[in-house]
């Protein structure tokens, strides 16, 4: 797979809440940011932070661009999540850094408050 | 200029705060948005807003990375401001559309909580 395929795969894994085949696409030794808020180191870890999206009862992660190298995949997105009745939905922009086919880097970038008013509002 | 040739012409003008190069490689409709703090549309609007950089004593905005195609540049940088013995730093994701060789929409995303900090700080 290429470093964008590798991207694709694992949006699509996270999209059906799918957490094993979300993190077999992550290296043991992964860096995930979402800059402001936290930082997690490792892939226990990250699908330890990931298991939200199996809370939801429906997840969607629109991009609206993403170009990429051999190496570093970049994306603007709005990622989507329901519960009941209720959207959350917010604006970013993710760098991924690909090596040997694993997600070593993933850094999101958004409005905290935002995001957090967001997210609250889920329930 | 490619795509990117012509966003790396538009952050070193910014970095000498060079208005009119920086202003010559907008579009006249340009849409430039700080996500989560302000929508500013058309190049003089624009210039009004960078004309900050006028008042900063050093400017250099790092790209950590970027990737582009032809007509979408995106990079993750750390644009940093200096007034006297003090520095600014934003940690940011930015991506620009370029069409006709000019950038038409420009979206930056980061903390706005820390980014006014940060910037504040500078007084």
């Amino acid at each position: 797979m290429t470093a964008e395929e590798t991207v694709n795969a694992f949006i699509a894994a996270c999209e059906r809440a799918d957490l094993d085949a979300a993190i077999a696409l992550v290296a043991d030794d992964i860096r995930y940011e979402n800059i402001g808020m936290n930082v997690i180191e490792g892939a226990a870890a990250t699908r330890e932070f990931l298991g939200f999206l199996t809370g939801c009862d429906e997840v969607e992660w629109v991009v609206h661009h993403q170009v990429a190298d051999d190496r570093v995949v970049m994306n603007e997105r709005t990622d989507r999540f329901r519960k009941g009745e209720q959207w959350a939905g917010i604006h970013l922009m993710g760098v991924f850094v690909i090596e040997d086919g694993k997600i070593t880097e993933w850094r999101d970038f958004f409005d905290v408050k935002e995001a957090v008013s967001q997210l609250g509002a889920l329930g």
